[in-house]
């Protein structure tokens, strides 16, 4: 069985955290061990220092939503040549904390870019890379930024409005109906029927590979 | 008068540093008062993040060529958005140590990036925006690096081999020769003969502004 890259995509307190575990339980369970996890924005050095300007931008500076984009896909970038695809080419299985589908709903949706744009951007940046399994953890903004909040404080794009958060959840949604490769989960569910439908899910999936 | 947006291109070696200088001594000469000057990449607290980035990457990783890419176009719109545009829209001229001409050649030509890509990138981030009058500071490239090694230890970029910097050059060229607000300032002369040539191309470029 070669390496496979699955991502967990979703909104601030959607519990992609424990969505993860959930994943890299079954994948234990399948009997496999090669695991290499990711996080975007960041997960390499450089890619890091990227996600830094994206977060904290600068107090005497605004951050143009164009510059935020581009960082975001400069840090995919590295992280897509220099840790996935190294790690699928030994045969690693991948697990993301996010991935494309997430600027596609925060920059595409939320910020309002063009379908246009993001999709050359995409396709520029990426080729035709994409991941074979996500996970879509679906949930009201609302109930997921009190989540996030109880975390404690906001960074600068946890402080956006809540009509921002709900245009990326209508993209979230609009891109898992028309992919085959997504499932969406119900996150706003009790954990345990959560984490039942995560793992029936993934099982079902990874039995097929 | 309104504002207008003067750019120095060329490679490293070319003079542009002297060239800039000469630019300064005929807008005043003009009673051009209010300027402003950019160098990029970088001129903005986040822009200059961005440039070290590019400038010196890390020694565990490898800086991707479409991360480079991205990054000069993520500063090049914070420098454009917070510094150009406004210092143009409360009419100051503006001039420029280098602008998205130097991308062209040296991603476009001398890293191989696609015309398309090139242009995509270039229309997305800047629309329309254009400098209103560009010199072109052309020299071979085994004569600009030589004097360029002259000041000290090379970058990154700069460490590039001779058929990178031919390639840019190429690709400098063939835009000039295309884009009539280009002038072609022959850089290997006498410095008495490239100053007289900067002084009448821009005096008579001012003069019909």
């Amino acid at each position: 069985m070669t390496g496979k890259f699955i991502v967990i995509e979703g909104l601030e307190g959607a519990g992609k955290s424990t969505a993860i575990k959930q994943v890299m339980q079954v994948l234990a369970e399948k009997g496999i061990e090669d695991i290499t996890s990711t996080r975007e924005p960041g997960g390499t050095p450089l890619a890091e220092q990227m996600r830094t300007l994206v977060k904290e931008g600068h107090p005497d500076e605004p951050l143009t939503d164009m510059a935020e984009l581009l960082l975001l896909y400069a840090a995919r970038s590295q992280l897509v040549e220099n840790v996935i695809k190294p790690a699928l080419n030994k045969g690693h299985w991948v697990v993301g904390d996010r991935h494309d589908m997430s600027s596609q709903a925060y920059q595409g949706g939320g910020r309002g870019f063009d379908k246009t744009v993001m999709e050359n951007i995409r396709n520029t940046v990426l080729g035709d890379f994409r991941p074979d399994f996500t996970l879509y953890m679906d949930i009201d903004p609302v109930l997921g930024l009190e989540r996030a909040r109880g975390r404690g404080e906001l960074d600068r794009i946890e402080q956006m409005n809540i009509d921002f958060f709900n245009r990326a959840r209508a993209r979230f949604l609009e891109l898992s109906e028309n992919d085959p490769s997504v499932t969406i989960i119900d996150a706003s569910q009790s954990l345990e029927k959560v984490t039942a439908d995560i793992q029936a899910a993934l099982k079902c999936w990874v039995e097929q590979q």
